[in-house]
């Protein structure tokens, strides 16, 4: 079966959805932080430029990259578990065949 | 004769570099300041985007505005004139008709 014909339950679905809010959670309170202690430190106008460059970089990716869609979920989680915002944990409770694939696909 | 077509002398030259350094020095130093105090408020996610937001607007309107071509430096003298970034004093010695039309124009 393709992953994008997955079926999944309803206990799946809330599952998933609170393993993906976590997992943002932790990405951007871990970007609040570092926006802190870089803005803490601005003291010239390309310190300023920079944030602005970063921040445009982070938002494009932190947008393409949270896609709560069922079709390519596996794969968001995968990445997500590869960059550590998401932890195993967060993820019991799914079949066994799902955990499989995301596990599988964190390591490509 | 067209604003475009003033004759700038070797001095005036030097008076509007300065000039036109100073204002941004001027504009950029606020900016800094006002960014230093924003991320010094920074607590959610929500604070973070609306200072990239801020910043994109701000960069955007500071690189079209700062454009030193004698053909349109009157205008921009006018524009930071009225904005404040621009002293009255820092164009003392351009010549009286170039002074008069910088004036007149930062009141439109």
């Amino acid at each position: 079966m393709q992953v994008s014909e997955l079926i999944w339950s309803e206990t799946e679905k809330e599952i998933a959805h609170q393993a993906f809010n976590r997992a943002y959670e932790r990405e951007l309170m871990t970007l609040i932080e570092y926006v802190q202690v870089q803005s803490h430190a601005i003291k010239k106008i390309d310190d300023v430029w920079n944030l602005h460059d970063f921040l445009s970089a982070r938002r494009h990716q932190i947008d393409g990259k949270y896609d709560f869609r069922y079709s390519v979920l596996l794969f968001v989680f995968a990445d997500l578990l590869k960059e550590g915002w998401l932890h195993q944990e967060d993820l019991e409770g799914l079949e066994k065949d799902k955990l499989a694939k995301i596990t599988a696909l964190s390591r490509i």
